[in-house]
């Protein structure tokens, strides 16, 4: 049976309901989406896309263009693009809540989120870091950071941290975890038998054997030579610049950066606009897209899907094989 | 009439010989080459390839392929492809300077130097952290780390540091100092009228307005603010990853990096072969190859030439923007 999925557009003033109103024109036989949103925005963005938009029951079947299963999240007031309202903070908090609680229960399969405004949901009286943070607090986890496209998959040991807190944030006991998150996800979502992990050293030149700093020779190749005696295939810790030559990236599943600024360049470089950010460790398949709220377009039509296809493509494609590997 | 440049070699036993070798196989418009390097190296380098070399006489006239001049400097013990000996790191070092001593003296326009093993010379009793360093001590000035390739010319405001040392060391003096240092290199050796710098916040996210680090805005934010009061043009503080997004980079004439894995990571992805790293505050362009001496290739001919066929491009180019902007 196809997988179920949560297709919850993000802050409803953004560019995320005109996209899910793009995707739903194509039939697809991977998965089947359930819409969490507020049933007048997709309307309104249909209607300034010009594009068919039948909004059904949750147990109804989509069929043509334009067909999407819904399960309402009403607007606290009606939105307009462009234009992010406060008062709306809470019903975009509350379709991701209910669309990741529809995975813990096992009644979907997996969820795709587009774009939130964290400081309008914050301006909305909500403490909200990120949708990463929220599904992982909801689901009592600690999960690890992905952004991936056709060229490369960067998975991050610390995320939004400033530069000089980050060689203090990686302990030997965090990027374990980090490390055996990335491993399973690779291996039991992703399909790869033997996965081959790049790690990248935290300093320059991967610390250059202690003249350039010790956490590589103290902390994290015992950390590695640990793993691999379990059978891990961990590459590294690596000089980052020369870890991303193509001919060596082709050689890797999953490369594990450091930090945000050291991993995120070349993925997005390689291709932003393919690019989806995937949140591991969850007992579901999250995959958001890797683009903002894009308020200065929203409305238009001009905004451009191919994030929140892919997204959709990957996280149908991770719940297959997570039922596989089952 | 055209510039002439010094070609040093580097490490005897590694491939920095015999890419000189390949270098000199075409003739050459550009520049008139003057060679800093052991004799008997450069015949085993044309020896073991199978290539054409005259060695010539400083005031001659190289006129077909394989003619080069020389200004020798003798190894201490003959060099064996492969084998880095330390008893001749002080011939290494001695080629280098007098390379760098013929351009203070104005008899020579600008300096090629290939790859040199670091660990080998400070193996040899001399302490040595690079050839940029060597360089700039030599001249008395305070110089900056640029990596160039077709796509992108990245400058660094730090370079060899520990990650954790990073934050402390960026100084609105030095940053000052870098990135005036940079604006008159693309001026006055580039040839760029109005340089167009993009700046890197030193924070993921250029510190999202205070909330990940506030470097950006106590120091860079107030002093890109001062600088562009003068008439440069800065773009930024901005987010690492997104600043490398293709068509924004196409608007840049350098990116100002904070930090060596910031920065790197595109240039090397988006072109190592061609690759050149420059040292700008000289009084002369110097510009060297991007890789290292590669000692398990040595001999072997398969070494690629491009980055030292690309520095020498551009040194040519660069000594004489320097003469026309004089």
């Amino acid at each position: 049976m196809q997988p179920q999925l949560a297709l919850v557009p993000g802050e409803p003033a953004g560019i995320g309901p005109e996209l899910c109103i793009r995707l739903i024109q194509q039939p697809r036989t991977d998965c089947r989406l359930l819409a969490f949103a507020d049933p007048d925005t997709l309307r309104a963005a249909a209607a300034a896309l010009a594009l068919p938009l039948q909004l059904l029951p949750e147990h109804a079947q989509a069929r043509v263009p334009g067909d999407l299963r819904l399960r309402a999240m009403p607007n606290a007031t009606p939105s307009r693009f462009g234009t992010a309202d406060p008062r709306n903070a809470a019903a975009v908090i509350d379709a991701l809540l209910a669309g990741g609680q529809a995975c813990l229960d096992g009644e979907l399969d997996g969820i795709v989120t587009g774009p939130v405004h964290k400081a309008i949901i914050n301006q909305g009286g909500i403490a909200y870091s990120g949708t990463t943070e929220l599904l992982a607090g909801q689901a009592g986890v600690k999960v690890v950071m992905m952004l991936a496209n056709d060229i490369v998959r960067v998975a991050l040991a610390t995320t939004h941290l400033p530069l000089r807190d980050v060689a203090d944030a990686i302990t030997s006991e965090g990027l374990e975890h980090v490390l055996r998150t990335l491993h399973a996800a690779l291996l039991r979502e992703f399909g790869i038998a033997q996965p081959r992990i790049a790690v990248l050293g935290l300093n320059p030149h991967a610390g250059e054997d202690g003249h350039l700093g010790r956490e590589e020779l103290d902390l994290v190749i015992p950390l590695l030579e640990r793993l691999r005696a379990e059978g891990m295939a961990l590459v590294g810790p690596l000089p980052a610049d020369t870890a991303f030559l193509p001919a060596k990236l082709a050689t890797f599943d999953s490369v594990l950066a450091m930090y945000h600024d050291q991993g995120l360049p070349v993925l997005k470089y390689s291709g932003f606009e393919q690019a989806v950010n995937l949140t591991l460790g969850l007992p579901y398949p999250r995959v958001a897209v890797d683009h903002g709220t894009a308020l200065e377009l929203a409305g238009r039509g001009s905004a451009d899907p191919s994030s929140l296809r892919a997204a959709t493509r990957l996280c149908a494609q991770l719940a297959r094989q997570r039922r596989l590997s089952a």
